[in-house]
């Protein structure tokens, strides 16, 4: 909490205020000299506070007059809790993924990068990263030449330890193992505790790479309703354990802060609820924490594993997302699993390239990864703000969008029975590239995930604007509102 | 065939005949300028043909009076046949391995590395590869920011086909795929043709690492006669799948060309008659190329895949024994199978991490990776003559020794009944490591597996003298022969 900015945590008790309406929406706030006085802090911090707010959208300076307060978008509902089956199923995503991962570059040619989940190339501010790794090559030919540890790099273990001590979570250096991104984490945690035909709790919508692992692992996903703001619904898990009691399901996926793709974060009290609940019914949790240090504002939400006392939580996530995917860099804490990863990560890749998890490792030690990412989070939340004004208005009438908190990804329902796969194909003949909802579980034909993590230009609204016409067509009784 | 220089051709040439006993052992060679005129070259090729025998142990120079043919190391007997007893069974292989890959680093305090294959970093001479690294990290910050291509680099991947055409075998650009080294790329093969329970031939020893992967995917190794020499017997194959047709045997993995442990190199002949064998029934070919490049004298043998013209055989391969274990780069070239290992790819770790692909390729590009190569080769082959001397000097007599024709690798069979890892654990509180017959498969447990690859210092010479020290007690009726 103590790395928190005065500013920011001002204004985050204001904005609080009026996004709960505690100030009504167009009432005057303090002017500056008056906000330093009533929080006893300085002018330069009161003008800060009210610039963020600004950048938030929740306050409206109109210049010689004031400050106004401004909920935002007030009108622009939010998609529903989901309704899966909750039948586990043997689950098959189609080959859209692979089409995602297989355009590079961003000259104009290429087709408009709303798909895969990224941060544009500018907001990863990779010179930082370029120099370590550039020192470490010349420095240590043994990154090169040897193997590294099975383990990883000590140093990185230790600082990434550092790093979630923060966020009140212990975790013991020796649990702690470095992988092949994220998504070899979540493949040891599930190799780890299933065997093939085990069940394992999905949220529905969940992030279509997970629904991959465990169609290649022969493993059943199961698909319980989620709130695309509040997250998992912990009762229907409650529901489904005990009426499923035995009946195979072994471990449970589940992103609790920032989820992908609808940007959900579970409360504490759901989170310890959680954890609680899966170590009654011997269910391994298996945390992907990918998008945890992406919080627009307030205090890094706690990990799951925060509210584990009993090493059962696997808490895996990597820098993809927030400084590099080329690094490849991801860890997984797995408690009293760690030695059975242990074993299997030697069996799926030996190890992992040791050059650049020392380059990371100089950024954590440098306070240079802090500093990135707070300019990362207020980049996103600007991105996302603009990406969803432009939804808005570009979007047939009866079009839901969620307004996350973090992480840079919109989660999109069109109105009516719009197929998004019909979309994806038309907007796929223009050149223009999104997500599209059946790729992440049953039941979201009408949805759509829009990457933001690229700095939304003018080709980036065009595409938007043109989605939003393509869209309103499918629905031919609708039209579109920029219409 | 064309990179291989004319002393090279004609030494091989040579040292052929005195090898198969056409020139006898101690007969007198044509001097210097009687080569020269009799092979149509300068002096100069023919002094160094005759100082490439020398250095091959194959002719003794004896000043003044002129060179004299050597057959190697007469009376030094090597490992027969081994005789598994070819029964499906699931796997289970010790820490030992996982052991190997927790020490770093070269200084003096940590064991002596005979243990994890793997060449000396003097070996890699990593500057050229240091200084592509450092230019791409510096030109090319889209290799940190992005994911890199599912496949990998199109110009690594262009250029690995470039270079399998060099020795008759033809690969599609599209089937190859960069994989975390070769391990991920068995791991996607065996993916992608395998269900659990199903079971798998291996060579009888293989490598550890394949047991591991086998077990951890569920699968069942089938132990296949193998000579040391010759490698896998085809015609033990050939029973196997005559009797146990339709008895869940789905795959082949083989390392045909200077396999690890043994040294073992298919002949031609047994390589096409494996190819047609496993084509005939239905059983997927693994081919580990692993040690392919390190063959020390001649042409690089043919790949299995050479033989394969339906796109059946999945070439693996990686830079980890020539290049840069560090890089975590290695290929799968899956023929038929490529779209569903591509699939599968995904699932595992989203894409190889790009940076050092492109450092790679241009090693690849220059010519610089074929001259490392050759002085790789040289060196190689003297340090593994040097320690096998020193093992024959050293161990109890009866000791049966590899000598293999290409890698680092050198496979030890005790006399009597000496057990390996009453060896092993006697050495491990010596501070020397080396890797235990029994992690290779059933019946080796008295043998063990040297690593040849670190320069052969007087720390390793202590080392080798005090294993046979250590070996000769354990088998008390035997004197070890340097004592």
């Amino acid at each position: 909490m103590a790395d928190i900015p005065a500013y920011r945590r001002i204004a985050d008790e204001i904005g609080k205020l009026i996004l709960e309406g505690h100030i009504a929406d167009g009432a005057r706030l303090p002017a500056v000299r008056e906000l330093a006085m009533q929080r006893g802090t300085s002018v330069t911090t009161a003008v800060e506070v009210l610039r963020l707010l600004e950048r938030r959208d929740l306050v409206e300076a109109r210049p010689r007059v004031g400050y106004f307060a401004r909920r935002p978008r007030p009108g622009v509902p939010e998609p529903a809790m989901s309704r899966p089956r909750m039948q586990a199923r043997q689950v098959r995503v189609s080959d859209v993924v692979a089409q995602m991962f297989s355009a590079d570059g961003d000259d104009a040619s290429r087709p408009v990068p709303l798909g895969a989940a990224l941060p544009g190339p500018e907001l990863l501010h990779s010179a930082a990263l370029q120099r370590a790794t550039a020192r470490w090559t010349r420095r240590s030919p043994r990154l090169l030449t040897g193997y590294g540890l099975l383990d990883g790099s000590p140093r990185l273990r230790r600082r990434l330890a550092a790093r979630y001590l923060r966020c009140a979570t212990p975790l013991d250096v020796p649990e702690l193992l470095i992988t092949n991104g994220c998504m070899e984490a979540i493949n040891l945690a599930l190799r780890a505790v299933c065997r093939p035909r085990d069940g394992v709790i999905v949220e529905s919508p969940c992030y279509f790479g997970f629904l991959q692992v465990l169609e290649a692992l022969g493993l059943k996903a199961c698909e319980v309703p989620t709130h695309p703001r509040t997250g998992l619904s912990v009762a229907a898990v409650e529901r489904l354990l005990s009426a499923a009691n035995g009946r195979g399901i072994r471990a449970c996926i589940v992103s609790p802060t920032n989820s992908n793709p609808s940007g959900a974060t579970m409360s504490d009290a759901d989170k310890a609820a959680l954890v609680a609940l899966c170590r009654r019914h011997g269910v391994a949790l298996i945390e992907d924490d990918l998008y945890g240090e992406l919080q627009f504002s307030g205090a890094r939400p706690l990990p799951l594993r925060h509210f584990d006392t009993h090493g059962e939580v696997m808490l895996c996530g990597s820098f993809s997302k927030t400084l590099a995917p080329g690094a490849r860099v991801g860890w997984i804490a797995a408690g009293r699993h760690a030695a059975e990863v242990r074993r299997l990560k030697f069996a799926v890749s030996v190890t992992t390239a040791p050059l650049l998890q020392e380059a990371i490792a100089d950024l954590l030690e440098g306070g240079a990864y802090d500093r990135h990412l707070r300019r990362l989070r207020a980049e996103c939340e600007r991105q996302l703000r603009q990406v969803t004004q432009w939804v808005i208005e570009a979007f047939p009438v009866g079009t839901r969008v969620m307004q996350p908190q973090g992480g840079f990804l919109l989660w999109v329902q069109l109105p009516g029975a719009a197929d998004a796969m019909a979309l994806y194909r038309g907007a796929a003949d223009e050149g223009i590239e999104f997500a599209p909802g059946p790729l992440f579980g049953s039941g979201f034909a009408d949805c759509l995930r829009i990457n933001c993590g690229q700095r939304p230009t003018r080709r980036i609204e065009d595409a938007i604007r043109r989605l939003g016409v393509l869209a309103a067509e499918l629905a031919t009784d609708l039209a579109p509102r920029a219409a």
